[in-house]
């Protein structure tokens, strides 16, 4: 089983592919707002890097969000229009238990938090003392503060925060919790889609594949777009 | 700060940029044989998805060992010749420290093992408890069933056990051990530069930068090529 695994959630997009349980080559970049323009080249350079050919994968993953609207939605069209060129299913896992995984094997719990602008977080507490992480606390959009007092109801144990978000509100998160909250080393904020790989490889034990069209993204709120019809309306 | 770190230690070579304590991009690929081919048009490559250019690079880092000779060596080499052009430090890490950081605020130790062919393994013992790892055992070249008697003269509790050699020697590890070994996911196995970014931002810190002439390899023992000159004797 041969799995490419991309995460396109955040501005550090992270793209991975495995071997049956080995990954055989992992990328993580820094795009900001070139992604769309770099996507389809860095995954093309990585499965020649892995001496692959696209006809080799058997499973096509994304992140499904939440993260960065256009991220997330250029990431899944991605993934969908190569997985239905070949023929081929597609798999789709959450990016903030992803990253909770960079922290797979602790035992504490884990809060994965991305900056959603507007002054909220996309968070979530996972336990990851297995591989497989499994939620505490759902994927949520929230404002730090109502977030934080979320985790205060749930533990009063340490938990490691990891993400652009948990460096972003550092401060707000340090004053509140004190010495509950550990922040995870810097080197362990990126994404690693080679955890993704292991999340599709898992969809796949399982029997829960998509077909392209049913990879759909989980935003967890209204795009602005949206917001404005809305307001509009 | 600008830090390029690289870690060739094993057939899983590993590249990674940090500006300040952020990493901006990461690259990590299966080399094999070709890795002298391959390092710098990788570096080179990863420098310009990251806006970088070699002169903007402030310290140059490298996994020392232990690992394999080649690999150690082509790796050295490469980044004391980049830092001498541009007459910037040195730094030089353990291959081992960097792996077991793939699990940093753990509150197990964490045993990385790499195979170090001949029936023996390259392995040490860490606390990763805080983001700088601590030996509880050095750095050592050992059989394996030597090695883990080791671990048991030190801890009754948890070990988590990561890198090619784990892989290799899983069933005499969990044979020995019983539910004292944990292994890492097949995600986390990978080594990260990332991590070495940390390690050579700390020398910086600490003013225990190279000259690239000071960058030495850690092999542990001596090369086949020293052995049969000494039997040759």
């Amino acid at each position: 089983m041969n799995i490419l695994a991309i995460d396109t959630s955040t501005s550090f997009a992270s793209i991975a592919i495995g071997v049956g349980e080995q990954i055989v080559a992992e990328s993580l970049l820094n795009t900001n707002r070139t992604l769309s323009a770099r996507l389809v080249p860095e995954i093309e350079r990585l499965l020649a890097t892995a001496g692959l050919a696209i006809a080799d994968i058997d499973l096509f993953a994304s992140a499904i969000g939440p993260g960065s609207f256009t991220g997330v939605r250029g990431g899944i069209a991605t993934i969908q229009g190569l997985a239905l060129a070949g023929a081929k299913p597609c798999a789709g896992f959450s990016s903030l238990a992803m990253l909770a995984m960079n922290f797979s094997l602790s035992k504490s719990l884990i809060c994965p938090m991305l900056d959603a602008r507007k002054g909220e977080i996309y968070a979530a507490l996972y336990d990851c003392s297995s591989p497989l992480p499994s939620p505490v606390i759902n994927d949520s959009v929230l404002p730090p503060a109502a977030f934080i007092d979320n985790i205060t109801a749930v533990t009063k144990e340490p938990v490691i925060f990891v993400g652009d978000g948990a460096l972003l509100y550092h401060a707000q998160i340090a004053e509140k919790l004190g010495e509950q909250a550990v922040f995870a080393p810097f080197s362990l904020h990126s994404p690693h889609s080679a955890n993704g790989v292991l999340l599709a490889l898992h969809a796949s034990k399982y029997g829960v594949l998509l077909e392209p069209s049913q990879l759909l993204p989980a935003y967890l709120r209204a795009s602005d777009a949206e917001l404005m019809k809305v307001k509009a309306a």
